[in-house]
């Protein structure tokens, strides 16, 4: 072998700097981070390349269809660790990176500096640095033009004062070539619209709405109750799909087999020959009338999010418009869905491995686009980790590249790394465990672990108490202080969290031994007196009226928790970014009365821009204001009064 | 725009399987985990699909060269995580990956069974069962002859018996086609021999091994040096360049600025008429000589390590062959290094950036492929943080693709994460702080880095206790206790480690006010008394002797330290990873007498395959016995006698 010879190659990955460590970042940029529009974004990185050179580096980041780089300096802190913040002012998909460079005329002005310190000569320096000033000819005609002044002045006199000026420096910054820049893998991240971190949801069967016993509701009997769950304060009305439901196999009152006359189905069991996915069910209305909701919503403040289920009834147009999509056993007979030994016979699965997938997730994600057409932009998609992950992950970035505006919230429960995969690959909110925990060391814990690296950067939790599947154990004696401590549990730990209608009549028959209503209205049609006596609607108005007031509240990963020396009382604090809106919480998880100790510590309130310990707390419910004695509070809770206390903090 | 007939689009970088938190990784892939040859590597990752299907995965590698893969299937733990082990055996750069796939039959036989058990009809299903047989024509001869006599035996019998076999899900499990197979990106991995990670080093100018004062010593005069160094016990005879030195601008005694008639000069001042980089420096011998010592040092197990400077005096012959390489001033001068305000006068560094780059890199790789082709396989590189990083990734590669078992030790003392950049981009050991380390706390809080996550897996500490150009200030004092201390660390917390010549005779006569040697043998000749009185190469004999019999003593990452009750006195663990050989050792840093409680807790050996508590431990240097009580030792340390006690440890 000629060695001599051999061609020179270089490493393909290797720049001359090494870019490690970034933050934010999740499983090396695979998936986006998420944050809000207008949230500040604050990314780290270590960064080095080999000797003594002065090198630069900025933070650069653009939406991923534009083509221009938008550019902030980065800063050295410490240790080869480098930060910048930037702030995207528009919502959608970006990609950002970061930039190292060699500062060439900073390094020959720096080693000048120490050479004329050492009192040695530098005449043969000046010359070379003139001749860096020659060759820069990039950056804007300002700086251009500072490089020119310096260097005339410099061949001029010959004296090197001139090529140090400070403004030289940051001139040749910006218009010296950049001969070594190295660039990081660009990374994914999603900045969604507010709505995305921040808003409590009811969730309602529309077809349960009419005010006449055994009458099917309406849109226009939706529309009339707009005005009493706005005034509960909520932001979002989530229906159950709101399609035309199967005839075939249709499931009866309490999940029977067999439906009676009159049985309405489960709206899960989507299509008949009304239509399928993209259509109304004819008993709730026309498209124009759920339009005339829409715009009755609008006026009110809230927000619809619908149901999506990827499944058919056997009756669905799909199967016959596309049998190749559906499986068949080998007798000839439809594969309906199963878990086994569970069977659902009123649903069939649409097959993704089939060989005509392509037309598959093109109409699954064309019914998504056809909503957004008719004016929804939040779904709730019902069971996703029962589809492929990368058929969300397709679905939901051809949604969003064309309505940033969307959000989709994954309703899984199942694994826990399972759950967070759906987060990662772009969900924008997740259901989570907190329905089923009660304790304080396992709220505290989970809570730890959803506010805490990396999960926060992804996955953003909506605590639902109670969902038309789950009526929790702890609700089934329908204590009112019980209803009362969970919702203010949900509405005060995360931004996000919902109830499903009938919580704020503090309903709790179960199925007996099982976490399920019974007689649920996903079989029957129910009507209710929706201001029946012992209602916790006051209360419900009330938390989310804090909310609103408290941008403290309108965060989850703000989330600190504080110590007190009760194991059924958890207290915690939230503080807005700016430290203006201080709230401090305590919630009840017992019946019994509790009295304890809040200490404040070192929490700090923003005033006129200027930082404050606590002096005093407002009761956010009552009014009432207490001084802060000996950096805490000494608080008592009745939880058959009120299981929760929430306090604005005051300097 | 018309959806319907957009075409399906998918994901690129979406398989059907979520693989994430690969473990051991370094930096996403981007750099090689290192290994020893026969060393066990476990890998763990989460792995994840949608659905209830059963799955399966497979941990795969080969060698960077090799076509094949080599597999081994992943188990499943909890919480979707999984694990293999494998241990290459080979060395060289290998890469691994992990494999998942549905097992389509196994997820059929886990419906079947679970609907058996409900009472459920499987008529349809044994037939689906079949189905997945007729289809199945991967693997082995054997696996396909079960699948086949499987499935002759249902067509038979019409039951489902045969088809539930667990020898039939086995040989499914390997003939079945594996669809939707999601592969993670490919994971680099070094594999060296032992040397890498255990070795004792020896430092020595082969110019000063004469026995005639004044004279220069030659490569004769190191292979008489020979039976005194293997007899102390090293396994790595390191020299200084051994090149021809320049003779422009040669540095005098004590690094003067003018040599005197007959100043032998720098060895790192590399090149001259006689040859540069590939050249002997005449004064030492031919490069007959070199082979002559080359074959000396094997017959008594020394391993010699060269010295890489890759700098170049005035007179080296590249300048002149090559005057494209190297950087002239404006006035037409040589650009000699420099780190303002120091000068360099005797050398100039090639420019790794000038425009025949190319030929630059590969001629410093072809002087590493020379002395390889001599029989050198260890090269120390001097400075290598101030030559391009992407450089050294190229050039250790080229070499190590050749020449697997070529070491490189970067001689890096700078900012922690630009050393811990060179050991990730291919030094196979690094030097480190330890030089300066002297409290118990500074020491084992580094060792705990280095020892850590993610450093343990591309970073190998050498020990050096001294080097020509650092006589740390802790040495200075002269005292014996001391230097056995030192050497007793070094030796004993890294399983690499190294002294410079002089350093067993206790030398210690510094440049007042700085921490390096005066009459540095770097500007002149030194002839020692290698046996002067008070010379501690009995001591170090003894530790090396007890390095060679343990090997809990043979790796750096078993390190575990124990907690003694005494601010000067530190205490450690080391366990073979069979558990049959434990070291515990403690060393005083002080001078003072010492009492203190050794705790050995839950320490085990492994003797006879079973693990038991410690009973008792022998004195490694003494053969002194002690009873274990109270699950530990009471211990005293003289540090005149003796500083360190090393135990191995007995079940």
């Amino acid at each position: 072998m000629n060695r001599s010879t051999q061609v020179f190659q270089t490493v393909a990955a290797g720049g001359a700097f090494h870019i490690e460590d970034i933050f934010p970042i999740i499983d090396s940029g695979r998936f986006p981070v998420k944050r809000v529009v207008g949230e500040p974004i604050e990314v780290w990185a270590d960064i080095y390349r080999d000797g003594h050179e002065v090198i630069a580096a900025a933070l650069i980041w653009r939406r991923e269809q534009d083509q221009d780089w938008q550019r902030a300096p980065l800063r050295h802190v410490v240790n080869d660790r480098w930060t910048a913040t930037f702030t995207p002012d528009q919502i959608g998909r970006y990609v950002y990176a970061i930039e190292a460079w060699t500062d060439e005329f900073a390094t020959w002005r720096h080693g000048v500096e120490l050479k004329l310190k050492a009192g040695q000569d530098v005449t043969l320096d000046a010359l070379e640095g003139a001749g860096l000033l020659t060759k820069a000819q990039h950056g804007g005609a300002e700086a251009l033009a500072i490089v020119h002044r310096q260097c005339d002045e410099y061949l001029q006199t010959g004296e090197v004062g001139p090529l140090l000026a400070p403004e030289l420096r940051d001139a040749m910054g910006e218009s010296q070539a950049r001969l070594d820049v190295t660039r990081s893998a660009l990374l994914p991240l999603m900045i969604d619209r507010e709505r995305a971190r921040n808003g409590a949801w009811y969730e309602m069967m529309p077809r349960s709405q009419s005010t006449v016993p055994g009458q099917h509701g309406t849109f226009r009997d939706c529309i009339a109750r707009l005005p009493d769950i706005a005034a509960m304060g909520f932001d979002v009305l989530y229906f159950t799909p709101i399609h035309p439901i199967g005839r075939v196999n249709r499931k009866g009152r309490n999940n029977s087999l067999k439906a009676e006359a009159g049985d309405p189905g489960s709206p899960y069991a989507i299509g008949a020959e009304e239509g399928g996915h993209d259509a109304v069910h004819p008993e709730l209305g026309t498209l124009d009338d759920f339009h005339a909701l829409l715009k009755a919503c609008k006026l009110v403040n809230l927000e619809i999010a619908l149901d999506i289920a990827v499944q058919c009834s056997p009756d669905h147009p799909w199967l016959k418009q596309h049998p190749d999509w559906f499986k068949r056993r080998p007798d000839g007979s439809m594969k309906y869905a199963e878990n086994p030994p569970k069977k659902y016979e009123d649903i069939v699965n649409p097959d993704f491995t089939c060989e005509d997938a392509g037309s598959l997730w093109n109409a699954l994600r064309d019914v998504i686009l056809f909503w957004v057409d008719q004016g929804v932009k939040i779904f709730r998609v019902d069971n996703p980790h029962t589809k492929p992950l990368r058929f969300w992950e397709w679905m939901i970035r051809e949604v969003q590249l064309r309505h940033p505006d969307v959000l989709f919230l994954a309703e899984a429960f199942t694994r826990p790394k399972l759950m967070k995969g759906l987060a990662k690959l772009g969900f924008s909110q997740s259901y989570t465990y907190f329905t089923w925990r009660t304790q304080k060391w396992e709220i505290e814990e989970y809570l730890r672990e959803l506010t805490g690296y990396p999960e926060r950067n992804f996955y953003r939790p909506n605590f639902f108490v109670n969902t038309p599947d789950i009526l929790p154990f702890h609700l089934q004696g329908g204590e009112p202080w019980m209803f009362r401590s969970r919702v203010a549990l949900a509405a005060t730990l995360s931004s996000t969290y919902g109830i499903y209608s009938g919580f704020e009549l503090l309903e709790h028959e179960p199925i007996p031994g099982k976490e399920e209503y019974l007689d649920s209205e996903k079989y029957e049609i129910r009507v209710r007196d929706w201001d029946k006596p012992g209602n916790i609607k006051p209360y419900i108005r009330a938390i989310n009226s804090a909310r609103r007031a408290n941008p403290a509240l309108q965060q989850t990963s703000n989330l600190r928790f504080v110590d007190i020396q009760d194991a059924n009382v958890t207290g915690f604090i939230k503080q807005s970014p700016d430290l203006s809106n201080v709230v401090a919480v305590a919630i009840a998880l017992s019946r019994d009365f509790h009295e304890f100790w809040f200490p404040l510590g070192d929490v700090q309130v923003e005033i006129g821009g200027e930082r404050r310990p606590v002096a005093a707390v407002e009761n956010l419910l009552t009014g009432e204001r207490h001084a802060v004695e000996w950096g805490g509070l000494n608080l008592r809770i009745d939880p058959q009064r009120d299981p929760a206390l929430l306090f604005r903090c005051l300097a």
